[in-house]
């Protein structure tokens, strides 16, 4: 098998662990915790998991060395460091006793419900250090919440005497996590459940987790190539770049490259909804910097778009809501009028409110509305081609702005959206060393006997050996939601907080960088040279932690 | 202004040059040469400027000193390292004599002839070492190639006391620069003129000119971005990523970034060409490869596709020359039909052979070609998503065979283009290297009186102290070619070649890349570490040259 000399050379990359973790482990135990709200239903959801006390890990002097085999799963959407997640969790496995056993369950939580797992030995997990993508054992999205899977689990758990599963995910795999960890412990199984925060789009993010892994790396790569292209458009000065970029219910990516990269325009869809804010404002606001930027002869610009902006622009969020539920009412009799005749049917059944909105949107974005449902009869947001809808809005906009005399220039879009191009690229030296460290948290966790936390690293903008290792209870982060009409015990979403530091930071340099040209270049992750370009974490975390 | 951590550590890197340019150089002159083809010909055009010998640097003991301006123009689409070309020339300038000074010409050729420029001081091009980019000057696509625009940009030589013009560009902007050379030589003007081969495209190519800077660093980036998506395509495992390279006119980009990341696919419009290959063709063979690993269980895969295709393939290109003409020809009373008129009225005018590859179009490619004109009448084959072309068509084909029993599984496209994501990146360690040589060599020739030259280094798979450095007449490289309806003189084009070493490699395994799945993932240029890493020439050189 060919691999990259990039690939051989990280290969043997050891990634630095925090002192605390570095030999055997003491546990200090800190005050019994509730959850972030709803404590009481939370409560009474996991009467064995809730109210645990925050762990950290401080060096000891005697390793747990009983036989252990713990079983593993990567829950959901790719992200950078996976790998080295699993690194840990196994050096740190053969460290305590070379007769334990690590379990990779294949293709997400789906391996563990259908017993397909492989062992993973020291031969086969080398070929995986420092890499990205998460082919060692592959990812699913089953989901892990009914009974029958729990049971179906135990029995593989039971064949292969395993004591402990990790779960590494986002916020539903960690909720997810936490439920069969209540589930084992009530029913005695003595089997334990540790998650592990991972996510690019940076979400799973709280008072207790500083950052979840992936995000840095990802992050990196989007502003590597979001700087090309800005040195290009700066170089051409004839383009306006539209980028979109992944993240679905959270626009932390987008706020992250923008402080990486200084964008003429950056969409924060956290901002848009909190000040409910119109498709037409957003179009509206962009147009004015490209006819502002015109009349300096700038006829070029970049900007940047959360994949999730609009479900988050209110109007179109209501719209949505009203089109589903008509859809899913009067879906049959709908079907088999023609285009003209679906798009009449749709404005007469509309509220006034939503008929509007609908009429404003672009005929192809309309129909996009109006047809594709999922399976589960709502629409597919991710199929809306943003980046290309809010261009040819505002080269709308523009050309009415011409004919009025009130806008001279040209307006030539192009159009991105980066997503796979960074989830599964090799992890940066943060998210490597992070994740070994997150693994090896997991691991001791689990030494310990404990179940139902999630393994966390802190103090992550200081040097790796002052990291500090330990595990939150999973119950501290939950609160009620509704979620598919059904109120559900979840883990919080951090979503952007417009009084947060990194979106201060934005908001305060936004309107200069629309104005002039200020562009800054990160260009591509850097795993040797100077720790100032090979070790720096997100301008997010520098600014949370600061 | 705020520049990135990479940026302030990169601008102190300091170019390793051959040791021939190290100091004062001396001037080894081979045998008088002759153009390519068509010698007769090319000399009657450039009679001032043909035959003369190739040179090559050499150590020497005493260099030029007296006082000498010049200027210089970036040409075209940028390409990493053409700062570091006007770096190259302005250390060397400097060295030669610090009066010496260096003007730039702003956005192009058109700069000269517009008369707009600045001087390029020590303060100001410190800025852009090692940068990607052109926007320390900018760029243009004005061609030089008319009298009056000679005599134009002569007022502005005299007014600056220049003595010579270095052009960077590509093939087309080499032409140029050896007209204009033979035209002031003509003249009597004493004014010299000399080229540098640049293009990402790779095209500019042949046996002087071992690469064109700028080749090394695109195409490392984007197989960076391709073997990103390649973990993930391997890691998720449901979808067939179509992805779409920079390069209208070879397929040079593809070839490469397919011998570094090893896709399931890769297309080479040459020898799509050369086969005589329809487009169902082309289709028809990349859904065979989707349901052979489809067999396998294996729903997933990546295609690279060189952005010219369309045009190469021949039934396609003689489909599009008729429409072009048919359109011309009739263009006043075919517009002012609707859709289905249109459709009909092409059907009915084109040859049947035509027709009958125009039926076979998908209905939103067929309508691309039947109405977006450029400005001279050809349609904007940039405009066809082919990678979406190519996709649907591959859905629609396996959709048949399903219902034909021929083929079980999924298929579930992604689409992605790359070209402006690596067209300015940061030039990585050889072509900041090689442009260095290429600019301190351009200015060896102005100094040593040379015109209708370009600067070159060879041997460049070497260790850089042991690359040769010398200058090429550029009417050698000249053939006839009809252009717009005349034989014009141009510098011949480098097409992949079939029968060359790197075609040939991929040739013998993109059987086994097609079945199996053997990715590489080079990750992201690496400025310092192993030089196994850092400082490795590109996969096509490497074979070209070995």
């Amino acid at each position: 098998m060919e691999i990259s000399a990039l690939q051989k050379e990280r290969a043997a990359y050891q990634p630095k662990l925090p002192k605390a973790l570095q030999g055997a482990v003491k546990i200090v135990e800190g005050a019994p915790t509730k959850s972030v709200d709803n404590q009481e239903e939370i409560k009474k959801l996991f009467p064995n998991t809730y109210g645990m006390p925050l762990i950290e890990f401080v060096p000891g002097e005697k390793a747990n060395n009983k036989k252990l085999n713990l079983g593993v799963i990567l829950s959901g959407g790719q992200a950078p460091g996976g790998h080295n997640v699993i690194s840990g969790l196994f050096d740190t496995l053969k460290k305590l006793n070379p007769e334990n056993r690590l379990y990779g369950f294949l293709m997400g939580p789906g391996g563990l419900v259908d017993h397909e797992y492989i062992e993973i030995t020291s031969d086969f997990i080398d070929q995986y250090r420092n890499t990205g993508g998460f082919d060692m054992i592959g990812s699913g999205r089953t989901k892990l919440e009914k009974e029958d899977q729990f049971e179906k689990g135990l029995e593989i758990i039971r064949k292969l005497d395993i004591s402990a599963i990790v779960i590494i995910g986002g916020d539903d795999s960690n909720t997810n996590a936490c439920v069969l960890a209540e589930y084992y412990a009530a029913k005695k199984y003595g089997v334990q459940v540790i998650g592990c925060p991972k996510t690019i789009d940076g979400d799973l993010k709280n008072d207790q987790i500083e950052t979840s892994f992936g995000f840095d790396t990802a992050t990196k790569t989007y502003s590597e190539l979001i700087g090309n292209i800005e040195r290009d458009c700066n170089s051409a000065r004839k383009y306006w770049h539209f980028i979109k970029l992944m993240g679905r219910s959270a626009s932390h990516i987008a706020l992250e490259c923008a402080l990486q990269t200084q964008p003429n325009i950056c969409l924060i869809s956290e901002e848009i909804e909190a000040k409910d804010l119109t498709l037409n404002d957003v179009v509206e606001n962009i147009a004015k910097a490209v006819a502002h930027r015109a009349e300096q002869g700038n006829n070029f610009g970049v900007v940047l778009i959360p994949e999730g902006l609009i479900e988050f622009i209110p109007a179109i969020g209501r719209l949505i809501q009203e089109l589903n539920d008509l859809l899913a009412a009067h879906g049959s009799d709908y079907k088999d009028l023609d285009k003209d005749a679906q798009r009449a049917y749709i404005l007469e059944h509309l509220s006034k409110e939503n008929a509007a909105t609908f009429e404003t949107l672009p005929e192809g974005v309309a129909r996009q509305l109006s047809l594709d449902r999922d399976p589960h009869g709502n629409v597919q947001v991710s199929l809306i081609e943003t980046e290309k809808l809010l261009s040819e809005m505002v080269g709308a906009k523009l050309e009415k702005w011409a004919k009025e005399g009130k806008y001279k220039g040209s307006f030539a879009p192009q159009h991105h959206f980066f997503g796979y191009e960074g989830r599964c690229a090799a992890p940066s030296n943060f998210d490597a060393d992070y994740c070994y460290a997150l693994g090896t948290s997991a691991a001791q966790l689990v030494a310990n006997g404990k179940t139902g936390y999630m393994a966390i690293i802190k103090n992550t903008t200081a040097k790796t050996d002052e990291w500090r290792a330990g595990g939150v209870p999973i119950t501290m982060m939950m609160n009620m939601e509704r979620r598919n009409g059904e109120m559900k015990p979840v883990i919080r979403k951090a979503l952007v907080e417009l009084d947060g530091k990194p979106f201060k930071a934005f908001a305060a340099n936004r309107d200069q960088w629309a104005m002039n040209t200020e562009y800054v270049y990160p260009g591509p992750i850097q795993y040797w040279g100077p720790a100032e370009v090979c070790d720096q974490p997100t301008k997010t975390l520098k600014l949370e932690q600061e």
